[in-house]
């Protein structure tokens, strides 16, 4: 069980929880806990290590954020004890939770299961502070990617668990976001993959690579909510999931900008010359399209970016263009990114047809097209973002 | 060098804190560094801990007021490297301090000296956060008795230090305290024996566990103030201290209550008898005094306890109304300590008298006298509290 930073933002939610953990226990589960910092706590811890210097050190930014899940998970184990529940804290460095790569950026290679096992077969209830980690020089670390969802997942690995429940402070995973479109409804069961590709494209419920995580080592997650009692989302294997729908869900993004060179060379070593640079300077790719080169020789090439990375991206642009020979160079960073999800368009035709038809219906113009097995995404003008969810959501049916 | 909870209550006072350290640097001196908490964060974990429950478990409790020095050694690593110092966080469990006994109360046994000589011939700062060890189960402790001056005191003994600098928010030990007489002058020498009754006596600037553990392992310290550059007091033993002064100072206490058992029956075990079960029930008591026995064989017995433990102490007296066979039960919790603290009285006669005389000049009524070698203590009503402290600094001219 894993509960994220809203759900222990306070002692009473902290009491709230551990009641939650008691209902489980009195189900007869055996239950590992994992917690995140108290909401805002590591905001806090942030803002303090940036007073103190813009280039604070990494390895005592992960001790100093450490200190967050460590405060949390002791409270819960005292909450838990009050309710007459067995239950102790375990430090990342206790376990240990081993870790390598860089710190502030660090990622799990092993967790010991056995004291966790011990502890729970003595029905004591293992706590474990999220995000948090040891290096193999004996210092604190923090897991850069995916967070405390990430602990959690390795932690259900580790122990073998039958699931892994994510408690958060939305009901699960959505159709849509329902603050575009109040119509959307809470999906029972989705894919990792599909998951995969719904969080890639926005829905913030979990973070992609602790979902990447949980498909690569099979672990199941019920993404719930700690304020209600409803069932929450399911995410599980493909084969585990039958689809009743052709889609799953409705993504949207809107921290693209879109980058065009008009009239580049059609030689071969372009594409390599382009991306090149922008690989060298940490700048993410996401949509890229070549149109066909006509008679002329020469061909346009538009691709995708973050918002943040345009200035950086317009000045390699700037610096390539004597190599490259394109006439221009356009940007706009008034995008937006729609995406329709799901295992079931594999195997219905159409699916693309429906989308683009239902755009077409609004009026609302397609730029830059991309599409994977189980995805198919469109860039259009950022006006047009809510009308084009609102349409798409409607035509495949998703509040029904 | 250790600095308390107000020297680094915010990120600009760690940034000051260290440019302090810089300097002593620049000085070609070795240095460790110990810090406390950023002032108010050890009572808001408290806080939140009785929140959560009123029988919060200690080890947990342990866990979560560490984070608090945590918090404070990585940002001062960080302020550190921003002025171009190595540095770097040594939290209790990674050097180790080895502590033994209960949680919440522990005491240090041993500090790993290796690492941290290892740690500063490398020219990097060791920064450790007081306050906290290492129990023998691999679990966080925190040190009850002297927080993390008794820290600085046992590293500063384990580096073999040539002395300790103790930073905070006064400029050093006073004579009386100066907000109830202006006239009190800061004391440039003082012995450990003196410090400690002063400290013991209500003198808040060093916890009195630590001046015995300065004491015991012949570690010398200097409390100075972080905000100013004087010069601050220096405790040392006592033969390395010249007395020019009969007494050193005057301290007072506020939160005494007196309890007076009238016509006991006066025979063998009677003393025993009272301060058994105010032992067994955990009740410190400081003064005692019996007066002689008249022919009625009964005998009148006085003594002082802290004023929150006086409620406690009616009720195991009165428990005891019918083996004690006394005739009334007199407490008063307006009372107040006032003492006079010297190494240089051993050698003077008539110092009690002239305290004694004093008090007299004044009218201010004795009503309990209590004496060691290098202190008297007296009893007298609260509200004469400040005029005995400031007639009796006058009458040694501790003002000059």
């Amino acid at each position: 069980m894993k509960f994220g930073g809203t759900s222990v933002a306070d002692t009473d939610r902290i009491l709230h929880v551990a009641n939650i953990i008691k209902k489980k226990i009195d189900q007869n589960h055996k239950v590992a806990v994992v917690v995140s910092a108290m909401a805002g706590v590591t905001n806090d811890l942030i803002q303090k290590s940036k007073k103190i210097s813009d280039d604070f050190p990494n390895d005592e930014y992960d001790a100093l954020l450490s200190s967050g899940e460590q405060v949390t998970s002791t409270l819960l184990a005292g909450a838990l004890q009050k309710l007459g529940i067995k239950a102790r804290s375990w430090l990342g460095w206790q376990i240990p939770i081993v870790t390598e790569g860089d710190y502030k950026n660090s990622k799990i290679i092993s967790v010991n299961s056995k004291v966790l096992n011990e502890s729970m077969d003595q029905g004591i209830v293992p706590i474990i502070p999220g995000f948090q980690g040891l290096s193999e020089e004996n210092r604190i670390t923090t897991i850069g990617r995916g967070g405390s969802d990430a602990s959690a997942v390795a932690i259900a690995k580790c122990l073998e668990a039958d699931f892994c429940e994510i408690y958060t402070d939305v009901e699960g995973v959505y159709t849509t976001n329902p603050a575009i479109e109040p119509k959307a409804k809470k999906i029972e069961k989705i894919s990792y993959e599909e998951m995969l590709e719904m969080a890639t494209l926005g829905a913030k419920v979990m973070q992609s690579y602790s979902v990447q995580k949980a498909m690569i080592n099979d672990v199941e997650i019920y993404v719930k909510s700690t304020f209600s009692n409803n069932s929450g989302t399911h995410i599980a294997a493909e084969d585990k999931i039958s689809y009743d729908k052709v889609i799953t869900g409705v993504a949207y993004s809107s921290d693209d900008a879109k980058v065009t060179l008009q009239g580049v060379k059609d030689k071969p070593g372009v594409a390599s010359a382009i991306f090149k640079p922008l690989y060298e300077n940490n700048i993410v790719v996401d949509m890229i399209v070549q149109n066909i080169s006509a008679d002329n020789q020469k061909t346009d090439i538009t691709f995708t970016i973050k918002r943040d990375d345009l200035k950086k991206t317009k000045s390699v642009m700037d610096q390539l263009k004597k190599e490259l020979e394109y006439d221009h160079l356009l940007t706009d960073d008034k995008v937006s990114k729609v995406s329709i999800v799901g295992a079931g368009m594999i195997t219905h035709p159409g699916v693309a047809y429906k989308m683009f038809n239902a755009l077409s219906s609004k009026k609302i113009n397609i730029q830059v097209i991309s599409t994977s097995e189980i995805k198919i995404s469109v860039l259009v003008d950022e006006k047009n973002t809510k009308e084009a969810v609102q349409v798409i959501h409607d035509a495949f049916g998703l509040d029904q």
